[in-house]
């Protein structure tokens, strides 16, 4: 896929970290922090909001306004969280997707792992930071829930299809100097309308590294693989469908037809 | 109707898909595929979020709980699913807007059969995903619950007027270059609110799509005619409405105050 | 008031119906019959949200998730109806706002009262459709429980205040050619905060048509005047207020320091 | 920090409000006077929907149903808050958030008090304002619920920085003539997503403010020092972090690579 075509860097420019900067470092370090910190945010807010409800219902069973806490929290938190990374890192803030930009050619290995790292990092501080303001290492851990493990593994599949599609399809606008409302708007309502159906059967993490700070924080590592697999999937998936029946087609078309698209 | 004049193409330009390019098999294509995927994702979470909730409550009676639950993973989905095929195929998602459209004279008989058909494989699709990731075939399918058949036509008529309604006054902004986010937003918020109000009589669908998939792959057909007829009349009468009062005005107003629309 | 300086109708040229049109009628008729519609799509939600809870819990009391599910049902139905008629009636959908535009000189008084009588019409078919499709006359109608009229009577002033006060201050904004998406935004969703305070004392109408409708078709007139009083006075205070501290500055300044507001 | 350079001024022209311009009362007393209606009308929504569950549940337990309700009370009504004033005061609407840029270097000391009196103001006279309309003094005052003073001082301060970074990257976009919807939008749902985090521990205020008003009212001072502190560190530390790694950082590269920001 020809990563260095001027075409090709267009439509994905505001995502895109080309080759070319990689190792200029404070852009790449700026990048990396952005990453930490807008992770720490979300974590902080989605996995707190489990913590509070099993606060409040003494660790009860879930119900449907504990599900729907829980999809605002990690909703409106994943918002702000892309929001306030897009015009530094391009608002990645799950290895999903930055695996999903990967495979599509659009970031390169370096500053992938380097951002992968800072979220996974960013989500182990988050939970240590509840565990210490909550005063308990039961920082609620994703697992399945009446499911096989093949089930799992297609739901988080799906649903983190959903995501990475949708952070193509929008944040890859190739009208836009900058990433605008519609794109973290977007990206953080799909992760919201996904928990409300997977979260009673694996926690709809979509997402490696919210899966992986409680895990640690927790020491809970019951499927954890899956948290891992089913969102790169996923994210690899949506990265290739987009790219072979939008980005392609619209290279064609370009020539042809430049205002089409 | 004009659909061949220049004005009429205007303030529609964002929806309509004029017949010039109806047989460019690419575009087309990627519209379809872009319905399709849209409407797979919709689909995936609002008939997840029934899933989930006959999950949480063993198969409890419906609550207002599970009906905030469901409005706003139809509505959150929607959104989305408009805002990631927008710009592609103009963000259908549903026949009856698909349907409203057409009646307006906005996309032609050729296309709007593709789109119709792309909805209904992506809504198949979604549930079938849905029975594989669940381990049942038992969908929630659409129904009338303590209500005659006429008054459940006049529910899902009003209903899918306003969305079809929102869809023409927001998406067919004549100002705009391409469709932004009050389109996407308004689209999936009113179905939000609409199905906390018809939710517990009708189920709300708006959508003969997304009646279609849950009753097909759980294979219960009852009344099932009532999600395509009241939807398809309701789109239908918006359509009729807008272009009479806010279309066909402003054609008339263009020429002796080009500026006041 | 100056309301024929140039200056003056700037700031609000959005909102603001100026004398001169008056009598043009397509576009008097026209904003009238969106205001129509749009006041019909918020109350057939808002108003169904109400007939829905009532039937999911047999007529049961209200409870913090019934409070949840009437905030979103009118707080994202009138961000759909302000933005469906925000570019071409300026997005009314009550007569509190429509009467604090009157104040603060920004509306004159036949169109007002043409936008009165359509949101009133809106309100009441609303609320014959709901009845036709539930199969019951019993349509909610606003009343207090347990504080004195009084109590109500503020309660329906402050917050009808801050909803006016939000449409002054959003959709009066000076540098924009068109109602975006904040205004609506902020105006449905400050009807859904409050609605979650005033509820459960008066039901946090903020709206004469609101109440209206319901109280017709229920015919149920208990304290009905409160619905009236309350919402004109604080909307007109709201115009005043503003109009006094931000417009009527920022007109000084605009000789001194053009580009500072 | 060198506020008086040119370029520093400029990615936080919205926010700031220099030196210049401080004594010039008119754009003082306006600023103040949108902070205190900004916040009266956040307080009374969110401390109102306090009130209101107390009301429904009969001053029952806390519950997920009144959490949801509390932080979309609170999270919507900021919104607004922040989207009202944006434009006049830079809508801080919170003590945090204007020592926040205070040590962040972008609001003098003088503009600073007067802002944080107006913010208390506006917080004291909602309070009294809800008292008088639900006929109770009993305004429900922020409190620790089951943990120590030091893990609450913890999750305030947590909350807060992530708080207070958002307003930093989102309203202090240097591309932008005016605060656009991100910043508003992205201000009220990270209050919203760490009330349903924090809100069973410390009652997740972030704000003085917020806390002052109904501490006052209800004359409830227990742990209240938590809520001054908390924030205040929180907030503080936000404009630190983020003058240090992006701002700076950015300032250094202005020179070499001008449009990398």
């Amino acid at each position: 896929m020809p990563q260095s075509s001027d075409y090709f860097n267009i439509p994905l420019r505001n995502l895109a970290i080309g080759n070319r900067n990689d190792f200029r470092q404070p852009g790449a370090v700026k990048a990396a922090v952005a990453e930490f910190i807008s992770t720490l945010i979300f974590v902080f807010a989605g996995s707190g909001s489990g913590l509070a409800y099993n606060k409040l219902t003494r660790d009860g069973h879930a119900s449907p306004a504990g599900l729907v806490s829980a999809a605002i929290a990690y909703g409106f938190a994943l918002f702000v969280a892309v929001a306030v990374s897009a015009n530094i890192s391009g608002g990645h803030v799950n290895p999903a997707v930055t695996f999903g930009l990967f495979v599509g050619g659009n970031i390169s290995l370096v500053r992938a792992i380097s951002y992968i790292i800072a979220q996974l990092l960013g989500s182990v501080v988050a939970c240590l930071l509840l565990a210490l303001s909550a005063g308990t290492w039961a920082i609620p851990a994703f697992g399945l829930t009446g499911i096989s493990v093949w089930s799992a593994f297609v739901f988080e599949i799906v649903m983190t299809f959903g995501l990475v599609y949708t952070v193509y399809a929008t944040a890859a606008d190739p009208k836009k100097g900058e990433i605008g409302i519609i794109a973290p708007l977007a990206i953080g309502l799909i992760v919201g309308a996904n928990i409300l159906a997977g979260g009673p059967f694996t926690g709809a993490a979509m997402n490696p590294a919210v899966a992986f700070g409680p895990a640690l924080v927790s020491f809970t590592w019951t499927y954890h693989w899956i948290y891992w697999a089913g969102p790169l999937i996923g994210g690899g998936l949506a990265g290739v469908v987009y790219e072979v029946f939008f980005i392609s087609h619209s290279h064609e078309q370009v020539h042809g037809h430049g205002d089409d698209y």
